[in-house]
């Protein structure tokens, strides 16, 4: 058979110990081909660069491995890593690990999920994973761990059309972890504080500040699976419609 | 019954004419305040901006109404509007009105569309509204008869929990239109043409570039709906959780 070919990226740019992690535990598993932003693009959501031009740098961070940083977005990453480096549709596409959790809300304003929807919109089975930790120095061993293993489950089952996978680990080691859990994402939100301040020229400006709220009680969440010592494993769409939604609307005569 | 308060924001910037159509027509159902960027967005996904502050600036652009240029994305300027300008929660919010479309896939990199699901996520009803037109001098008449319909509908009928609604007009003066549909997000996508250039100094630089393929038969979706002179109502959810996969993921025995 030939070997998987694995498409790695991140948003955290390509220098952050995470990814390093990510390479090591992904190379055991086929030919890995690293395309990363060339700085941090945390909370970028879904953006992608249309109004200047992208550069593309072949780098050498990673012992024997084909590596590019990009200028762009993760999703511009995914985009130019399809288009202008990989020779055939990779197998997998896995992106992370990011240094912080991207469940609940997150996923909507996280680089790192961004890059896996855009995996899967261009049809590659894909992955998102982080973990709860934004130390520089965290310890990424449970993860690399789990990342394996569920990607060799991506790798040998694929996907359901149109789906992907949201990974967060809890914060702790390989031993400390109780196991995994396939959830739904936790119904949670951002209260925002801006921090308001006046700048030397007496203008005001604002820092974007916020405090985390869970009000889903449910024990299916994969906040829940966190905060209980669990991976948790949400399969995620980019398909945004609310089916539920549709008959309802179509009671308001219009 | 005390006035209706509604927040108004785009993508395309506070200078953009699809924004001060949208005060035109929304200044008819309440208290309109404009939040909105200042400059052009497109693209941004659900960016927000954490790495820098933000800058929020009160400016006359609209006759009568107050309204602030903020230096964020169009996520960033609701939640700003939200936390600091807004003395309670708007009774509805509604942005655009974007110039091009942003039916199926482009809900995902949509700026317009990001800060109505932010809105959303606040608890605020929320509307996007886009015409298929990228023409500076489009003509807004069909989409200000439209919004003004849809708007008060939701001011009258909320939205169900956690759903807002993507807007789309085809081109076409109102006369045209033929009338509008609830509909699904189709399953398009953008298959990716970079435009590979050497810059004056010898290295190659990258244009985002692509080709619209739409490989969806239904006439059930957004995409048929425009192409046949309908307008296309799509009720929109930031719930990213692939509830048809949960079943799938729990045979493979982690």
């Amino acid at each position: 058979m030939e070997q998987a070919l694995i498409l790695l990226t991140n948003d955290d740019g390509i220098t952050a110990p995470g990814i390093a992690a990510l390479v090591e535990s992904m190379k055991q598993l086929g030919k890995v081909i690293v395309v990363a932003p060339d700085s941090p693009q945390s909370g970028m959501g879904h953006a992608i660069t249309m109004n200047h031009p992208l550069r593309l740098e072949k780098v050498s961070l990673f012992d024997g491995i084909e590596a590019y940083q990009c200028s762009g977005t993760p999703a511009d990453c995914v985009k130019l890593a399809v288009d202008k480096v990989m020779h055939r549709r990779p197998d997998l596409l896995v992106s992370g690990i990011n240094h912080g959790s991207n469940s609940s809300i997150n996923v909507i304003y996280s680089g790192t999920m961004s890059a896996a929807v855009e995996g899967a919109i261009e049809g590659i089975p894909s992955i998102g994973i982080s973990i709860n930790d934004y130390n520089f120095n965290a310890d990424f061993s449970a993860a690399k761990h789990y990342v394996k293993l569920i990607a060799l489950k991506v790798l040998e089952n694929g996907l359901p059309n149109g789906t992907l996978l949201n990974v967060n680990l809890p914060k702790g080691t390989l031993s400390e972890i109780k196991g995994l859990k396939i959830c739904r994402q936790a119904n949670a939100k951002w209260v925002e504080e801006f921090d308001e301040r006046i700048d030397p020229h007496k203008r005001k400006y604002y820092w974007l500040s916020g405090k985390f709220v869970n009000n889903d009680l449910g024990n299916d969440t994969d906040e829940w699976a966190m905060e209980n010592g669990y991976v948790s494993v949400v399969p995620t769409q980019f398909d945004l419609t609310a089916y539920h939604a549709i008959e309802t609307l179509n009671t308001w005569n219009f």
